[in-house]
C-alpha cells in the first residue's frame, strides 16, 4: 500500500471514531447530522453545507428538518418498557411527533418488529409517508399485556435544512476521486459509522500530501444528500474520474466490491485489482440499480466511474438494519484491512503511467546494469526478475501500470516499483505529458530495491 | 405471455389438427401437400402457390411432381405383407413406380429397415436419384421365407407444380416476423405436423390482432419450397427482420433453440431469452449449415436472422425419422408449451423499444407517486421495486427493454411492464420515431400494476 | 498433415542427428557452435555467418569468443573426480580459465550442485559476470574429503566472433515464415539439440517443394543470437507474418503453445488449431515475457507474431537444464510428432484462402453433382457431407478456410479438402488478388475424394 498512507494503528483510530459517532440518532436532516460532523471536524477541516428545506434538487425538495428529544412506550404502571434514551432504533426514523395512550392492539399497528430474529430490534423509517411508529424485539412485544399504553414521541417535523459536509484536498490537477459516505442511518455502527470514520482518517492522512489527483470526501444524508450535492455541483461533475461509495467496512465478510455502471472504469479495475491480490475469494458484482449512493452517481444522466466498496455486501447479513449492527459487529483488524484496501486504490490512480521503453527493439542488456544475477541457468531464478520483464515487454506507450499489473498478474505496488527502477536506470522514459519523474517521490509505492541483481519486494 | 395470443385449450386444438393431417402422404411435391393446405385452410386464409415443373429457382429446378394411390409386396400366397395402406411409410418417398415379381434377394436390393431398430419402419427419400424401393420392419424382413414376391407402386413421376402455402397478417410495418414449417414429410408427426399445426393455430390467434409487424407463414416443402419461396420473393427479403424455423415441436424434449449464421439477431436473442425463463436447461446451439430451411435462409447471399425452434434436436432421439414417430410420440402439453414460446417471442419484438427518462440525472422520487413503500428500511423490500429500478437506470435511449430484460436477469413481460407504469407516470418518454404509447393496448405484456408502492407482477 | 513433407521415418532421423550434436561444448560463442552447424550443414545449405566480438547490437555487445579444450578437478591422489572430457556439462559454461590449487572449502565457492536431485549435475552459465567455476552431482561433492584439489579449466575468452546459422527457402512470396531455434546449450539433448534437428530435417523436405512463403530457419545463440539477427536485419522484419521458436521437442509431455504477444496472430491460431486436434489435452500459454527468443521477437518495437512450440514446458520438468536431460529423456516418437503439428501448420497458412460461394443464394445442388448420397433420411448420413456445407455456407469473401475450420471444428486439412473439390466442381471462386486453383498442386491438403456421393477424407 501507499507507504505515506500507512499507519500502524489505523484500525484503532477508525473503530474510536464509530464508537464516539454510534450513540448519536441520525436522520436524513437534523442535530443529528451536525453532531456528527462536529465529531469528524475534530480530524479534518470540514466545510458545513445546509440547504434550506423546500429546495428543489432534480426530481426532489428538501424534507422538513426532523429533531427528537425523547421518546417512549409506558405501561400501565408508568414504566418505560421502550426508551428512546435506551437505543434510538426504537423510534420509526423521521417519525412524527405524537402523544397518546391507547389499548395494545391500537398500539401494535404503530410497532415494527422481526418475528425471525425475535431478540433483535429492526430499523425502520417513514421518510416517503408521514406516520408515527416504534421499533421493538418482537419477544418482547410478545410478551405485553394487554391495557392501555402511553406513547410519547416528543420531535418536531419543520421548516429548516437538509446538512452535509464536505472535504476537499486539493491536489495538482482539478480531476477529482470522490468518496462519498451515507451519514442518516442512527445507531448502526457498520452502517455507516464505519464508513464515515474511516473516511475521515483517511482524509487525514491524505491531508498533508501532495498528490496528482484532488480527493473529495462528502458526507451526506443517503439518496437525497447524494442528489442535492448533484444537483449543486453539475459544473464539477465532469471533473470526477474516480469514486468509491464507502459503507458498512467494519464487519469481518467480504470484501465486496460492486461495478460501476459503465462497468469498466478506472476506479473498478483499480478496485478489482486489489481485491483480488488481498483476499483468496473477494466478491466482485456487477452494477446493479439497488444499494447505496451509487445509485444517484451512476443514474444515466451522470452515469459517473463511482463503485461501492463494502465487507458484506449489504441486505445479506443477518446483523443488516438491526440493533445487531453494534459496536460488537464491527472489529479494527477489518476496519484497518478496509482502510488499506482503499489506500491501495489511491496508490494505483496516483501512480498509474504509461510507460515507454527507451530500447523496445529487443531487450536491454540487464546484467550489465547488474539488474540481473550473475550466474545463469537456475529454474527459478527467473521469477525474481519477471516484473522488470513485464514492464519492459509492454512499456509500448499502450499499456499503463495498471494494464501491466493486471496482465503479469503481479501486485500493482511490484510493477510500480519496477517502473520507477528502470527509469531511474534511463530504461523507461514518460510520454509527453504525462507526469514525470519528480512525481516519484510523492506518493511511493513499496518501495522494491535491487540487491545482487534481484529486484526485491519490500 | 402476450395475453391476446393465450388460450388454455391450445395444446388440444394444435394435437387435433396435427392428428388430422398425419395419415397423408405428403412429399415434395403432390397432391399430399396440397390436401394438407386444404386442412390448414379452414383455419386460416390461405394463399396457394403452384410452381410448374422444370421452373429454375436458383441453382435448383422444380421436379416433377408425384403422385401415389397404392403400393405393396405380395407374397406367393398373393398376401400384402408390406402395405402402403397401412403406412405411407412404406414406401421409398419419391419413388418411381414399378410392378413386377421377383426373388427375394433381388427384392432385398429395394428395402430399406434398421437392424438396430428392428421393429421400427424407416422414413426414406429417393429425391437424389431415380429409383424405386420399400420400408419396413428388419424384424419382419428377417423373416420372409425365400420365394418369388410381387411388388407394385401404383405411382406417377410427371410434369405438374410445386406447392406451397402461405398466410401473410399485416401490421403496421412492411417489416416481417417469418416462421416457416416444412410440409414435405409423410406420416410423421412431430417431424412436421406438429409445427404445421402450432404455426396454422399460432396464424389463426393473431389474425384479429393490430401488430407492429407483418407476419408471414410459409407452409412449404423441406429445401426446395424455401428456395423458391426466396428466388420468387427476391424483393421482399430485406423486409424480413425475424424469422424461425419451426418443426418437432411436439414431443417432450429440449426445448432446442439454433441461432442464425448472424448469432446475435434480435430473434436469437429473444429465443435464448425467453427459453431461459421458461425451461431449466434449454439446449442452445450454434448455427450450423445442417439443420431445416434456416439452411436456406441463412445462405451467405441471404445471411437472414432466422434460427430454428424445436423441442428434442433432429437427428439426436431416437423416433427421429421413422415409424416411431406417431401420434403418441407428440403430446398436447408439449404443444401448448411451444406455442407459449413462441408467443412470449412475440411479444418481445412487439414491445420492444428504447425508453429515455424524463428524469435522467439522479432517480425520481417514487414515493412521491405511489411506487414506492411507505416504510423503508427492510431487507427484502427492494426486490419488488427492482424492475422499476433497472429500466429508470437504463433508460438513456441506448437501451432496449430487451437489454434491461437481459442486463436485469428478468422476463422480459415484467419489464415492459414497469416501462409501460413509468411512461403512465411520465417518467419515461419514447424517442422520436419511436411507436406511441398507443401502441401499448395493442399487445400487452403481461399485465402488472401497483398495489401500495409494490410492483405486482401478474 | 502436408502430404509432401511427410516421412515414415522422421522421428529416426531427427533422433539421429539430436544424438550426434549432444555431446558438442556449445556455448553463445566459440567453436562448439561452428560444430553444431557443419553437422547440420550436411543436410541442408546453411549460410555461416560470423559476428566479431563488440559488434554493438542494440542495448548489447557481441561477447567474446569462448573455446574450452579440458577442464577437472584431481584430488590429492591426481584423480579426476570432475572431468570435463566426460561431461561438458561439469564446467560452468563460459568460465574464465583457471588453474589453481586449493582446500576443498575455497573449492566449493566454486561448484554448483542440486541438492534437491543429489544425483544430477545441473547446467549453469556465467555469461553476465566474469568467473569460473564447475557443477556436479551434490551427492559426489558431500562426500569429497577435506584435502588440496587441483582445478583446472583450460578456456580462452578472446576477441573473436559470435556465431549463427541461416538457411532461406524462397517462396512465390517474399513474405517469411521464420523459424528460430537456440544453438548455445552444451550437452541437453531436449534443450535444445532436438529443436535444431527438427528444424534441420523440416528446411530439408522443403527445400525441394514449392511453397507460397519464404522459409527462414536460424540457428543462433539463445537472446544474444537472436538481438544479433534482428540488429542485421532490421529492413526484413516487416517481411515476417508467422514465426516459431522451437525448442524441447523430444520428450513425452505437452504439447505446448505459448502465444506471441499479439495473442490473435495466424500462427497462434494455427498452432491452436494443430494442437487441439492432434492431442487431448495440449497446454495454451498466454504471451509472458520469460522463455526463449520470442522474448526478443515479441519486444516491443518488433512485436512479431512469433509463438513458442515445445513438448514439456520449459523449467517445468525435473530433468530441466541437468544431466539428466540426455538421449535417454527424447524418443523418435515424440519428435516425429512434434514435427508433424509443425508441419500441419505450413500445411495452414499455405493453403489458407478465402472462399467466395459462385450460388450464394441458397445451397446448390449437391445432388445433381454427385456430392450427394442418393437415399435421403437417414440420421446419421449428413455428417459425411458437413464440411461441404460449412465451406459453402461461409463462403462469404469474409471467412478464411481456418476461420472455417475454427468455427466447424474440423481438421483444416478436412475443410481444405473440401474447398478443393468444391472449387473444382465450379461452386468457388477465389477473390480477386488470391492464389488461383494452380497453387493446388503445390502443397496439397490431406487428399480427400467423393465416392457415391460421400465426402471421404483420406
Amino acid at each position: 500500500m501507499l507507504r505515506q498512507l500507512e499507519d500502524p494503528d489505523i484500525g484503532k483510530h477508525i473503530y474510536t471514531l464509530s464508537a464516539e459517532i454510534y450513540p448519536i440518532c441520525r436522520s436524513i436532516t437534523g442535530d443529528g447530522v451536525r453532531n456528527t460532523l462536529t465529531h469528524l471536524s475534530r480530524h479534518i477541516d470540514l466545510s458545513i453545507n445546509e440547504v434550506p428545506t423546500g429546495t428543489q434538487v432534480f426530481d426532489c425538495t428538501i424534507p422538513r428538518e426532523w429533531n427528537i428529544r425523547d421518546a417512549y412506550i409506558k405501561n400501565a404502571q408508568g414504566e418505560r418498557i421502550v426508551d428512546f434514551q435506551g437505543s434510538n432504533l426504537h423510534v420509526l426514523n423521521y417519525s412524527s411527533p405524537v402523544h397518546a395512550k391507547l389499548p395494545l392492539h391500537e398500539l401494535k399497528k404503530h410497532v415494527f418488529t422481526l418475528p425471525d430474529q425475535p431478540d433483535l430490534v429492526p430499523y425502520r423509517t417513514s421518510y416517503y409517508a408521514e406516520g408515527w411508529g416504534f421499533c421493538m424485539a418482537d419477544s418482547r412485544l410478545m410478551g405485553l399485556p394487554d391495557g392501555i399504553y402511553e406513547v410519547l414521541i416528543d420531535a418536531t417535523l419543520e421548516h429548516g435544512h437538509l446538512t452535509y459536509g464536505e472535504y476537499l484536498h486539493r491536489g495538482e490537477s482539478d480531476d477529482e476521486f470522490l468518496f462519498s459516505a451515507h451519514i442518516c442511518h442512527p445507531s448502526l455502527a457498520n452502517d455507516n459509522c464505519s464508513g464515515l470514520a474511516l473516511l475521515t482518517h483517511l482524509a487525514k492522512r491524505l491531508a498533508p500530501l501532495r498528490t496528482r489527483y484532488t480527493y473529495r470526501f462528502l458526507f451526506a444524508p443517503g439518496t437525497i444528500g447524494a442528489i442535492t450535492w448533484l444537483a449543486r455541483n453539475e459544473a464539477r461533475v465532469p471533473r470526477i474520474k474516480h469514486g468509491l461509495v464507502v459503507s458498512c467496512v467494519g464487519d469481518a465478510g467480504g470484501p465486496t466490491y460492486k461495478k460501476s455502471r459503465r462497468g469498466d472504469a478506472i476506479v473498478d479495475r483499480a478496485m478489482i485489482h486489489v481485491l483480488r491480490h488481498a483476499a483468496p475469494s473477494p466478491e466482485i458484482l456487477e452494477f446493479s440499480p439497488y444499494g447505496y449512493d451509487e445509485r444517484q452517481y451512476c443514474s444515466p444522466g451522470f452515469n459517473l466511474p463511482v463503485g461501492l466498496f463494502q465487507r458484506s455486501r449489504f441486505a445479506t447479513f443477518a446483523e443488516y438494519h438491526t440493533s445487531a449492527d453494534n459496536l460488537d459487529f464491527i472489529r479494527p483488524e477489518h476496519l484497518a484491512s478496509s482502510y488499506q484496501m482503499i489506500a491501495t486504490a489511491i496508490q494505483i490512480v496516483e501512480n498509474n503511467w504509461r510507460p515507454m521503453s527507451t530500447c523496445s527493439k529487443c531487450e536491454p542488456q540487464l546484467g550489465r546494469r547488474g539488474l540481473y544475477f550473475a550466474v545463469g541457468g537456475e529454474k527459478n531464478a527467473p521469477a525474481d526478475n519477471m516484473p522488470l520483464l513485464w514492464v519492459l515487454n509492454l512499456s509500448d506507450g499502450e499499456h499503463s501500470l495498471l494494464d501491466i499489473a493486471e496482465r503479469s498478474n503481479m501486485p500493482f505496488a511490484v510493477i510500480a516499483d519496477a517502473a520507477r527502477l528502470l527509469e531511474q536506470q534511463g530504461l523507461l522514459r514518460r510520454p509527453v505529458g504525462e507526469a514525470g519523474e519528480e512525481n516519484l517521490d510523492r506518493l511511493e509505492p513499496g518501495g522494491a530495491q535491487f540487491q545482487n541483481g534481484r529486484f526485491i519486494a519490500r
